[in-house]
């Protein structure tokens, strides 16, 4: 039940310590603990990352945990997590951890909000009570559920948008940004402002400028993989990197499938999340080094080894594929946990080898190589 | 993925060790390893105990499991668990195995099912097919699973039931029971015949005379706990036991709520199964010292403490009732993991308390006190 104390930093610390063209590899260090980037934090949107125990997350190589400041407000509450001793006690991670604004749920669940500059007023998806989530409530929630990092509220739009309105949330992102800082928060949290500007380069530039030049602890890119092409994504992170700041970390929001972590990370960015690897693995697919495969197929059923046998996951050390696909068909729990342990320490040890390829000078030799035998 | 080789028993071994009135505790070897009897088995209906892996069923203190023949029949079939090598490696369970015969599921799926003396004649639950499950082939199927333990086909009856209908299943079963012996089955697999008899005291002393006299290696005690009051069952269990053999395995099956096992264990039963720990524990329902409760209930929301703070299961360790009752209400999958963790360590230890009592001669007392505080 006990963690140990944390050991307030009064602030986080952050240090490039290798580079290789506008890659980094750097470390992080949390009230929490210290996270070695670039690194990819899996989602535990109501204080569990979905199916697997904190001891499973540790396993698999996880370093940081994301949550979700919007869905724990509904439920059960940040004043009750507050009472739990804060969220790492309420959930028995005693890692860092980071906690989004609501921002990017303003977005998608659009149809249920109305945006104002005040804040973003929601219809609860539980209950239909209407939520008020204002720049001040979004750090308060924060600073009750004690995440190491906060982030500020954001307000997101989707693609394609129009410039009017792209320029209009850019605008209240960045006043939101403003009132944020000024809002109630932990000495020990950190807090990361958010460029926005949608796929307009003058935008994106005014907006990177702007947060680059404001006290926050880290920048981070919203509003991308959003349904942009790729190459848009690309271009948006080619446009911003040189005007971030080079001594903070840079955390790319939303965006967690293989190729799309390399590119950015080519790109200088350094911290990730995103949903993926642990709901795909819910609809039974899987990762491997040679692409995504779904386990439900009937060609697995006679499959008797493992997903990849070189891989040193839990699953893979101890299950066949046709194990895999009967407890699947049986919806039967334990296979659901397999494919999340194997897709979260697929996408760990992947970043574990970007930043082992980034200190040796070969993350460009590395990158390519996955790319050929994974497909882009 | 590799499990070691069992050093082949060439049929079982059991020993009565300690002995107070009628309860008995003993080892029982199988080519798997040895059991401490008496022993609860976990039901692994599917090549899984539901929601939780084959290293939580050790961490919590499981001996041995236990597969279900019908289920596994149907999907994934026998065939393609013999070709995976066997149950213990395609479920990753190096640990002993006991597979009931598909008696009770033809009970238990009753409306879907006809009885001759030939055997079983099904319609499968998941596409209609028309299955027959003679004595020949549950022994067959249970041969290709590779159990450390098989049962006899029988036919149950539930309760009420008239006595001509108790007698004609008595006599099959008796008839399938012979034909189970001349069946197909592995030189290292022990067989357990099965006494029935429903509430009849004429019919189960029959019974259990006619199972004690042939060449079985355990002697279960079936068509009890099927809806009867309590005493009933016990009456039935007072007037079979003075006729088991004392040197061989009784296995009361399906029982599996705390008290019924302490009043089984008084009239001299060895071992048990039943899917109540792990069923209860999915709809929330957990066992405490002082009886079971709903974790749903409201009134655990701000229960900031374990179920029980002496309890030594990773879910007590690590985890407060408030943050059980959050991921509950969220139908969170962790949730469920850990109230089944806990449910199956509850029982687990009870049966440890109960060998360990019966070793110093104090298994009375222990059963009184522990009644005293659960509730009857």
């Amino acid at each position: 039940m006990a963690h140990a104390a944390p050991h307030y930093n009064r602030g986080m610390k952050f240090k490039v310590t290798h580079r290789e063209k506008r890659a980094r590899a750097g470390v992080l260090e949390t009230a929490h603990g210290k996270i070695e980037t670039p690194v990819f934090m899996p989602v535990g949107t109501l204080a569990t990352v979905k199916t697997i125990s904190p001891e499973e997350l540790r396993s698999v190589g996880a370093q940081i945990v994301l949550s979700n400041t919007y869905h724990l407000h509904l439920r059960p509450g940040e004043k009750l997590i507050k009472r739990a001793g804060g969220l790492h006690q309420f959930m028995s991670w005693s890692g860092p951890i980071l906690t989004d604004s609501g921002g990017f749920q303003v977005f998608s669940l659009g149809h249920m909000r109305k945006v104002t500059n005040k804040g973003a007023i929601f219809q609860s998806h539980l209950d239909g009570k209407r939520v008020v989530l204002t720049p001040e409530l979004a750090m308060q929630i924060q600073r009750d559920l004690g995440s190491d990092i906060a982030m500020v509220l954001d307000d997101v739009v989707g693609y394609p948008a129009t410039k009017f309105r792209t320029k209009e949330a850019m605008v209240r992102t960045h006043a939101w940004l403003e009132r944020c800082l000024l809002g109630p928060r932990l000495k020990h949290q950190a807090v990361f402002g958010i460029v926005q500007g949608g796929m307009f380069p003058d935008l994106r530039l005014e907006s990177a400028q702007f947060v680059s030049n404001q006290a926050v602890d880290g920048v981070a890119i919203g509003g991308l993989s959003v349904g942009e092409p790729r190459a848009k994504m690309n271009e948006m992170l080619d446009l911003v990197e040189p005007v971030l700041p080079t001594n903070k970390p840079r955390y790319l929001m939303g965006v967690g499938a293989p190729i799309d972590l390399l590119e950015a990370v080519e790109r200088g960015m350094d911290m990730f999340d995103c949903v993926l690897p642990t709901r795909i693995a819910r609809n039974g697919t899987v990762w491997t080094k040679r692409g995504a495969v779904n386990l439900f197929n009937a060609k697995f059923k006679t499959t008797f080894k493992p997903i990849d046998k070189a891989c040193q996951c839990y699953t893979c050390q101890h299950f066949t594929t046709a194990y895999l696909h009967h407890l699947l068909k049986e919806r039967e729990v334990l296979g659901i946990r397999l494919t999340t342990i194997h897709n979260l320490h697929f996408l760990l040890e992947l970043m574990r080898g970007v930043r082992q390829s980034i200190r040796q000078g070969e993350f460009a030799i590395f990158k390519r190589r996955f790319i050929k035998e994974f497909g882009a």
